[in-house]
């Protein structure tokens, strides 16, 4: 059944590789959190223009005495990143900015995680294929072997980590292939393992998972049953970062879908497969456009 | 600021009164519930046809091996519901039928409670008003004494009844004016304190309460705090029956409304507004027309 | 049946002309509309820092280099609109800016027009009197009779203009009533009659109508019963500036709700009036809050 | 870029060919359509309650004088299909009733054409592949070249069939494909060329398109350039029977997504894509469980 899958990951790679070429050098996009204060704005567009930048987007947002804004913008001068975040120094130290800076249209590398549920990992493999999502999926890990044999065939690598020898173990390794690939962040694909404190910060990159309830209601594994149970009328999928309190990260997207007292347990499965890729789909697109930023456990979601 | 709530509650008086003339006699629905077996619908639908009935309207449910129905009929006979029951009774025992029988298009008597909050309750004025809701209300009942100086001058009932001398005379004092009131059923119109079991027995009537959140979650009275920090992306009302624990009653219809990071808590509040009206007047029409049934703390809502 | 009504229109009128005075007097918006040019954000913002202004919310869209930007400040400073304008007058020139200057939280006074359905009137009416919007409504004008008789007995000016002695005859009416009275803007809720090119430029206002369907499909009187013959899954409506040509205008809002084969065009009424109110709503809000502008025929409609 | 496609059109077959042995033969649904009449429901279900079936499922709609219902009941005895149609036909002739009858559970085999957007081809793949719909897909035919070398290596059947021999001469070799292959009904996944008239009556079985707007709305090849230089504030996409009139057919499922000012229409159109893969699923699904009639231009879609 997975040959499909197969064919899907070898083909994602062939087509990320030649992508890169396409993007746009000359366009970036940053990110800045800062306490408040008067003239932020100012002396920000006043550093772009002094660069001869263009502006093309900005979004801003205050909350708590805090600043937050994201500013994409055109530059004709081949100034590297580097340059650029020598040059902002004197307005870093001023504002106290946290600064995240990124080549916009830039390619991302993502690894994926999956259990035997699949939808979420061919949706995130077919949007990369058709150039949907601007990704690299590097390797795929799964703690289910059915998946393995079929993978190991073609060109993007495939591992997988059982989970029976214990956690420390199955982290261990995960970690291993993880060090030997460098990806920008990880997507968990309906992964169905919880992961420890010390695996998040051993990852040391962002890791965006699904989980198919509508949070904060049903955290753990059969959020469709106990949905079912109290008889809500819509089920919802959530996107979230991990963090190590299980389903308890800052949410980035949820959506819901009607249901009816004659949908079964079965049924409710079957629609919220459709909430979840959307929301996955949608955490990875904007993690990947750089416009998301957690604050106090919650995001900020730039248009 | 509501000599506006004053008027309409008068008016809807007048208004109802005139309008039960218009009921449609011999148009019926009628709910019924027992163990599922072969041939209910068969002996169901015989049984009608036999009383020179045609069938407008027919839904079914099963579940658990048990069997739902909802059935709408017109005769041309001037069959009384007393007459009615009696000669199912023979259908009624040999399947453990448990019925609600209700002429279609009968107007409904409701009694309404409100705390400081007043756009469920206009909302469901306005609709009685312009024929949207088919029903009349009977009285108001409010903890808000600002109310009462101005619907008193008016012609529908109005009870101020504080909380301050504690839940048990509050409860009593509301009970008495139930009392001198046939109503059909009761709505919560955001009415802010909870209800004990001795009065929910006492009501002795199906009591329906909007819930200012997307529940199982926010529980409670501050759902809106509550969503802002775990930082959800949809915020949701939630209408259900009344049941003895707090927010744990068979839901009847919830709705949501996409929020953003930039919306504050009283953005929420306000956006959330328009979600309560929704499913508070959703909820009231449903019941009213007969549609409801609840099973293991779960509604069956025919359409 | 508009008992209500009147004393609806009568309550708003006391609310709002108190409600005047919590307005925030040091806190203005701008929306500016200029052709794109590096440096706006950056002299703005400039121009704003000079003046000790403190910047809470700054929106900005770029298209078809045109840029476009809604910046909201404090000042401590008691600067009057007029000083204001005299002062950015340099930067109009330079950038040659279209400027719409606003006190925010300054309430805004509105016209309304409706015909024989209230549901629009009704919702609009409850929440200037519950605080929800922030306007005072001024006069009501009405193509039916029997709205007049009840609405003269009361404190809000309600004015009786008939359709049959010719649309030239009518809209003269209407314009003498709109001269005797200051209005910020016209809410067509539900009005059911179309408006000339004369009328139109006459008003010299912005004029928001609600049309029952979702835009651009089922322009017309009987959207409902198109809809129905069409056999859409959803019914939609539509909140829109009025334009001389029926149905076209810049459109604000729209909002649809799931149909099924089981309701029929009575039902699909009752349905579209949720929306209805919903987006009507939505339009005065977002006009009273200065977040509209019109570009091409489209909205622009910032958070 | 297609080498996913082929190998996810490869495996569907293996997939649906193993398939077809879970099927529940003794589960069987009927949808029937006459003109309404006293009784029908109590013969319906007395005649198969003399079969010794049980009813597990029973929707019924009636409009203009015509009656509906879906039946969908379990059986133990081998009763074939013909039989069963001898043995109802008595009923047939008294109530003229139009029978569909089907067994349940059973897998259905599709035909499907695709241009050059794959988002519902792989979507539909996919839902096959992981059981999420049960069909068969028995060809593939595209007008795009492209397509064809990649997918003729595989197991499951592809066509490159161009267009540019003319409308008569292109639709003669779909018609030949189609009749080497016994389809229970074709998918126009995003297929760009309009079909004529004596095709569709070649054909001989239904034909489901998806169309990338909110039908009526943008009928043809750009509705989100026309929803966009509309301003509309939400698009959608539609899933119809075809009929001979472009995207005039009885509509079977509506979605819409929410847009912004700042979405271009290449924002749209990847948005898009969401609603299109959702309707077209939809309708397919609906479609093989025998749940739509078609009645004057409209559906009835059971749950």
């Amino acid at each position: 059944m997975n040959l499909a899958l197969v064919a899907l990951v070898k083909n994602i790679k062939n087509v990320v590789e030649n992508k890169l070429i396409f993007c746009d050098m000359n366009t970036f996009n940053m990110i800045i959190a800062c306490p408040d204060k008067k003239g932020i704005i100012y002396d920000i567009t006043s550093f772009l223009f002094s660069l001869g930048a263009n502006i093309i987007e900005l979004e801003q947002h205050i909350e708590d005495s805090m600043f937050f804004m994201r500013i994409k913008w055109q530059m004709n001068s081949s100034l590297s990143k580097d340059d650029f975040l020598q040059k902002i120094q004197g307005l870093q130290q001023k504002f106290n900015l946290t600064i995240k800076l990124d080549n916009s249209g830039a390619s991302k590398k993502l690894g994926l995680f999956c259990s035997k549920e699949l939808h979420c990992l061919i949706d995130v493999l077919g949007k990369a294929a058709t150039n949907e999502l601007n990704i690299s999926i590097e390797y795929v890990i799964s703690n289910h072997k059915n998946v393995q044999s079929l993978v190991e065939k073609f060109n993007i690598p495939f591992f997988y980590i059982p989970t029976k020898k214990g956690s420390f173990q199955h982290e261990s390794e995960c970690l291993k292939v993880m060090n030997n690939y460098q990806t920008d962040f990880i997507g968990l694909a309906r992964y169905m393992k919880i992961l420890s404190g010390d695996f998040l910060q051993n990852a040391q990159q962002k890791i965006i998972n699904v989980h198919h309830s509508f949070l904060p209601s049903f955290i753990g594994a059969n959020p469709y049953e106990e949905a079912y149970e109290r008889g809500v009328k819509l089920i919802g999928a959530t996107s979230h970062y991990v963090t190590e309190e299980l389903d308890q990260g800052p949410i980035i997207e949820q959506v819901v879908r009607r249901i009816k007292h004659s949908h079964n347990i079965k049924n409710l499965k079957l629609m919220g497969k459709e909430s979840e890729k959307e929301v996955f789909a949608f955490a990875i697109r904007k993690h990947l456009e750089n416009k998301l930023i957690v604050y106090k456990n919650r995001t900020i979601v730039f248009e």
